[in-house]
């Protein structure tokens, strides 16, 4: 039987990678690596990166492979998600076919922690469902984009005994402030913190964190509302892509 | 000046420690390494594997010291918390005060990551805020007992494009099934998820995880509740401790 590691590799900073995830990837007689297009060549990067510094088992091969784009013309959301998924799981029930042979390992690399707004668990699991090919699976986990957020602002994610919202920019509407008094905010294309009008809510913001590029700014969110947004704006034009998340928080430790 | 690390250490076992952490352990002079009372001494048995396997630097120290303990009687929630830090921080400068001399840096190890459900960074905080001792600080991350709950069950944290709540014990009822659609429990002390009644619902469990006594128990909540109540009592009176942490969700990737 074939199996695949699921290995969470950390947010950005090759030093995220834990000893365990090290372990895993010298199980591996073949390490998958997926290249997004030249936008995102920099997270491919990365992930070589990790390779040669981490992998030392001798023989192990590199297979790089083109991810499908999602299509969202002329679907909603939730369709659209499904068929890209569809086309993801084709695209790596060829891989696991071609590249590894029966009683051999394969290892995604995944960007973070599989668990966190990523798909690669569940598109794997669609695979198995398919039943077209057999394999067994495991998941590393990785330090999330999150956690390197806390880390670089030094703060605690919760406030003392309170819950956290983990959100999407599309969906932040719904939550902050009336819902959670902290919301952490990915995947979001549209800085839906701009239409926060809270005089007590604070940002806490980070991009490319734990790379050579990352960029933190807080404060309150009136105060740098718009030094965020020109500060993305400007590193988007700049490096052609970005990669942002934040936290949103009101109220303080010991009130109740 | 005097430097401390605050460094996530990962959630039982030694190799969730990431490069970052393992490098931040090797900078410190100094090693500080809670002892939290004898049924807590698995967990610094955790923190002194670690510093056995990984630190390599000659001549470092490491200093055990008492957690004062929290005093609940006659105070509210958050009273009893606030002085339970005060306390607490009174501890970290005598430490520093007599542990650390000047330029020298020092090592606080803290379970999982230091921003999910834990203090230490407000208590750090408010000691460089009294102002007796001075120094800098920085965070490191770690693997939280979340992602070895997630990794162990082999799941993602949230369903496609949809949020997460993390909370506790005490606020569960708050949250799930009516508030959010997905809710990771920590801190439970009375098992909160047996008051939740929904047919619907799912629940991912988890103790020890990471340690060689990892117990993992999933299924429809009201088909493994009395299973989960059951192995936990039993495990608790085996081990003279527990912890646990678990995921409840309802609904599907797909519907909207
Ligand atoms: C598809 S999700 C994957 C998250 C990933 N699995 C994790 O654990 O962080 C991508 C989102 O993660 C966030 N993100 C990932 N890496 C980041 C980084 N280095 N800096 C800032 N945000 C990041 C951004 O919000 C981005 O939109
Ligand atoms: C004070 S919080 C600290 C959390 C820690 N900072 C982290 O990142 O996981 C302690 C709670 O974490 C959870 N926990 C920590 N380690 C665990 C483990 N190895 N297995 C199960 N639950 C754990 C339990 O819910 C416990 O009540």
């Amino acid at each position: 039987m074939r199996h695949i590691l699921i290995i969470g590799i950390g947010a950005g900073n090759p030093e995220h990678m834990t000893v365990q995830a090290i372990n895993a990837l010298n199980r591996a007689d073949v390490l998958f690596i997926p290249t997004k297009g030249a936008k995102k060549a920099e997270l491919a990067e990365v992930r070589r990166d990790i390779c040669a510094r981490y992998v030392t088992r001798p023989g192990s091969r590199t297979v790089e492979f083109a991810v499908p784009m999602r299509r969202t013309e002329g679907r909603s959301y939730t369709d659209s998600v499904d068929e890209w998924h569809a086309s993801i799981a084709t695209a790596y029930e060829d891989l696991l076919e071609r590249e590894l042979s029966d009683g051999q390992t394969g290892a995604f690399l995944v960007w973070g922690d599989p668990m966190l707004y990523d798909s690669t668990i569940r598109i794997i699991e669609r695979v198995r469902a398919r039943g077209r090919v057999d394999f067994g699976f495991d998941v590393i986990p990785g330090i999330t984009s999150l956690q390197a957020l806390c880390a670089s602002h030094r703060i605690p994610l919760n406030l003392v005994g309170k819950p956290v919202e983990i959100t999407t920019g599309r969906r932040l509407a719904e939550s902050f402030p009336e819902k959670t008094a902290t919301a952490a905010v990915m995947l979001d294309g549209e800085q839906a913190f701009q239409k926060v009008e809270d005089p007590e809510a604070e940002i806490y913001w980070g991009a490319y964190l734990g790379t050579p590029d990352e960029i933190v700014i807080s404060g309150r969110l009136d105060e740098v509302k718009e030094k965020i947004l020109s500060t993305r704006k400007e590193a988007r034009e700049r490096m052609g892509w970005i990669m942002d998340i934040y936290l949103l928080r009101k109220g303080a430790d010991f009130d109740d």
